[in-house]
């Protein structure tokens, strides 16, 4: 059998950056996926219940990627109790030809933080004002800050605004992101005023009630909802989808299960059969997405395994390029 | 982090033979399955036409199990063609209780082999006339040697007869197998007499077709389908299912979708809704087996994740007491 490469999160970590690559990357996973010949199943998810856990299993298989990847993505929520990360996990990357198992990217989620900041940043790119230099950011965890990140890759950001249901970490975060980014970020305790303020809303929690009313919205904004990525999970009230001229979903298949479109679904708000134009028809040129600068957009991201694929395909060609990694034969 | 084992396909060939250790903890896997709190989502496909392919995803929580397995099965149908295997695949392993990973089974589908084998084996210890000594082998390929063997760890086997589509293969395998197992192994070249002589039959196919019918059965017999795992697949007419005092699946979600019992719905033997006795519930002691040494009896194996996880936590205690593996920091 052939070798397979074994890279861990500190290789990973160095190798493949938040940077326009991994956006550009994403990007074409979402372009792909538009045009109809990628594979991507619905998603496995095995709950723990017994442990306040969950592990989901994201995959795609890409036309013209030489290989594909299978990422397993456990949360189990009273890690943090024994001093543990949440989110965990790693991906398996397996030959598109033979099945063969050819590496295994022992990022403990790392690659997924990446390759869910670098969809904001797509949706950012397509969606945002060409104008937008004020962010909004709801959470502030891991995600919070790689999506302003993710951001400033694709706008000339100036500002950000961060509320987070726990002021400290909100505190924290911006101290953070003002040192990383040289941008002024500032913590706000109204997060109606926060989301009114800003041209681009990043909503990055893992809530289970709305926490942004469309009321707060106004003409010219784009919200990317990318918290919600489980049929409990809800960011945005369903009336911000309705507010919109244009809501986006990385998935329609996904987001009606498991993004802010199945909370619309569910209040009735949006017809089940209704269709829309999904991140990667717009990324593709097959539809329009902002038509102008008084639009207000909505884009749910859940997350996709085309964005896996992507993003192993690039660790895989960064670690070549390097002659990084280890080799391990069975 | 804590560290990650690496066990190798050699290394796990060592640790987990095919033995009676094996059907006990693959049995105790079934029994905990009919105790109902076991969390084993449906299998996950992703199918890769493109390449004549596809890869498995089996999964399943079992409380009181400290660990739990996700396997990916990938079988990519040309690779022989290309000197390569058409099955191989890897199991990785979590806490249960933080979902960390664990230890990755670097078996290239050998464990998958063997809780295959070991589940036939379950089939007949609870489900075969105790005095069973003639077993008839359709098929000539892994699993083929491997049923057979795994019918000499739970009755007085003395004697087998391999039928296959290709006699060389059959020829083959038989050689193998009386040289391994010291009885007496013939070939025959008239399917309908091989299924007929039998105590036991155990198809090991991946038929798309019947290939056994219902006229060759008779009371007294245990058939063990385990070929069938995909949609498509199908080894018995479906008559052998209605014709049978007993039919039991692994599991009945699975079966009805991708064993014996999809094709069986699909002709109209048997209503959709029809209820089964499933192995684990005989297992368990939930259930009564055989009856009388006229029964004729259908075993369904569709292959579980329950399995998995068994096997998995069998070679990680193995490994574990010997010593066995490489660990890995990430």
């Amino acid at each position: 059998m052939p070798d397979i490469k074994i890279l861990t999160e500190a290789e990973l970590r160095d190798l493949v950056p938040l940077d326009s690559d991994a956006v550009d990357c994403v990007e074409q996973g979402f372009t792909t996926l538009a045009g109809g010949r990628v594979v991507m199943p619905p998603i496995m998810t095995l709950p723990v219940h017994d442990h306040n856990g969950e592990v989901c299993v994201k995959t795609a298989y890409v036309p013209g990627i030489e290989s594909f990847a299978m990422k397993m993505s456990p949360g189990f929520f009273d890690n943090p109790k024994l001093g543990l990360p949440s989110t965990t996990g790693l991906m398996v990357v397996f030959s598109s030809r033979t099945g063969i198992l050819e590496a295994l990217l022992l990022d403990n989620g790392y690659l997924t933080d990446v390759r869910t900041a670098a969809a904001g940043a797509v949706a950012a790119r397509h969606l945002a004002r060409e104008d937008a230099a004020h962010v909004c950011i709801i959470g502030a965890g891991v995600q919070s800050k790689m999506q302003l990140k993710a951001m400033t890759l694709v706008r000339g950001i100036k500002s950000a605004v961060i509320w987070a249901r726990d002021p400290a970490k909100a505190k924290a975060a911006a101290a953070g992101l003002r040192e990383e980014l040289g941008i002024d970020v500032t913590v706000s305790t109204d997060v109606a005023q926060a989301v009114a303020s800003a041209d681009i809303v990043v909503t990055t929690t893992p809530a289970a009630a709305p926490v942004v009313k469309a009321e707060w919205l106004h003409p010219g904004q784009l919200v990317i909802a990318m918290g919600s990525d489980q049929d409990h999970k809800c960011e945005l009230e369903p009336a911000c989808l309705t507010k919109a001229n244009l809501y986006v979903p990385d998935s329609q298949a996904q987001c009606a299960v498991k993004g802010e479109l199945r909370s619309a679904i569910e209040s009735g708000l949006i017809p089940k059969g209704c269709s829309f134009t999904e991140l990667g028809h717009v990324t593709a040129g097959k539809a329009v997405g902002r038509q102008s600068d008084n639009d207000l957009i909505v884009a749910d991201l859940t997350g996709t395994g085309v964005q896996d694929t992507a993003i192993a395909t690039l660790a895989g060609n960064r670690a070549e390029a390097a002659g990084a990694g280890s080799t391990f034969s069975s």
